[in-house]
């Protein structure tokens, strides 16, 4: 429990994880471009660093946790990285972003000697704090096998192995969030017809929703529907799903995959993100 | 047990609910228009009636599960039915229908002094033959009351009670099937782009909607992925859900509430219709 880990990015999500890691006893270097964010981690005895390459450990694990894939792209091209993380070294990349961008960066860290392992997080900080994260990930299988701990020890509760091309993990990221934004835009049409007509929305969905229903006994449901019935639907869930349905609607383009609903669901969240 | 009960309307879903009543020992008489549908009913005892108000006892109980507003319409308004059954008589509807429906033949019930109970079902005969239907109910209080344990007896395990008004249980299941609906069209187009990505579609539905998973732990889903998976979606599930995305959309227009997915819904299902 004692190698040390680089953590970039402390975000909504990748705070938690830290957190997690910290309390499991990894030593922890951090790096965000808001420095602020890492106080909490400070205090509970991790080292915050200047610049990206600074939480790199020849050899050792870097996990990151990024807006997009901009983001993502700045942080593995910035000055020295690759060069420091060399041969043995794995970058544990555990955000959203496009198949090929996940190709693109695997490719370079193989030219390093390093290997890039693609875990995209299913989850929030709820989730994370309730070690209940939904993991799908894929790459090299020895670099796979050395993060999986690291990944239980930041709430991973279920890790989903889908091979060794990491651009399949990230496919199953964007299929994923691509079917929980079209259910809750589909549950905000619903239960707006149903208040409407005059019935409870949160009793709708207690009933469709319950854990022992045949139908629909999913957190996501059930979820949606209480911060519905507490008009408490939320502005970052609406740019966590543009973003990513975008890149949904992206890779499928790109093999000729027909998208009429990703293409219905951008138009209507970017109205939505219009009007907030 | 030995109540003797009307019932019409032996579809998918029908024949095994009235199956059940059959075998929990109650009396059964059976109205069906294409009449060897009852041959299985039969044999086990129920008796085949030549007209729907051949099955109703007066004062008695008649259960109903039939395709659409209009079938339902024409077998209320058949010859004598209304007042055969009765002052006391309580007419149990579990089919899928418009609100308005509803609410104009428990008027027309209310009128002979009897109830109409709206119990529309969630279920195929899977579900029927499982015991697992999943049934939101409204109506008279009484009248509810004494349909229950029939419910129960037919294979209904989740019974929620949504007052008297009789369009709500209506509006309830509309709001379900438009969900469902929404859910396997979603399915379909992200399992489309998976596979020619070349993920395995199974795979990744297995991940998302495995019964521990935090986020789509739902039978729809897993279902839908199996049948995905094998090349065995349904054309039947498209008529049915065509026709209730249409009582849907028009429920929601009727109060002004936006129906863009529903639209978009019923555009595929109508284009899935025409090319099989």
């Amino acid at each position: 429990m004692s190698e040390a880990i680089g953590f970039i990015g402390l975000g909504n999500l990748g705070l938690p994880m830290a957190s997690n890691l910290l309390n499991a006893g990894y030593g922890l270097w951090v790096y965000n471009r808001t420095k602020s964010k890492a106080g909490p981690l400070v205090e509970k005895g991790a080292h915050l660093a200047a610049r990206p390459v600074d939480v790199v450990t020849s050899g050792g694990i870097v996990a990151t946790i990024v807006w997009d894939d901009a983001a993502l792209e700045s942080i593995v091209m910035s000055d020295g990285l690759l060069e420091q993380l060399g041969p043995d070294g794995i970058h544990l990349s555990m955000s959203t972003v496009l198949p090929e961008t996940a190709r693109k960066l695997a490719a370079l860290h193989a030219q390093c000697g390093s290997s890039y392992v693609a875990a995209p997080i299913f989850g929030g900080a709820e989730a994370a704090a309730a070690r209940q994260l939904w993991i799908p990930i894929a790459g090299p299988q020895q670099a796979k096998g050395r993060v999986r701990p690291l990944l239980e020890a930041m709430g991973g509760m279920g890790i989903f192995d889908f091979g060794e091309e990491v651009g399949a993990a990230t496919i199953v990221k964007l299929v994923g969030n691509f079917l929980i934004t079209s259910a809750r835009r589909t549950m905000g049409e619903a239960l707006v017809m149903a208040e409407k007509n005059g019935v409870d929305p949160k009793a709708v969905i207690d009933m469709l929703a319950d854990p022992s229903s045949p139908l629909l006994p999913s957190p996501i449901y059930r979820n949606y529907g209480k911060r519905f019935a507490e008009r408490l639907v939320s502005s970052h869930g609406n740019s966590v799903s543009l973003k990513d349905t975008g890149l949904f609607q992206k890779t499928a383009q790109q093999v000729e995959s027909p998208t009429p609903i990703a293409d219905l669901l951008l138009d209507l969240l970017s109205g939505a993100e219009g009007r907030r």
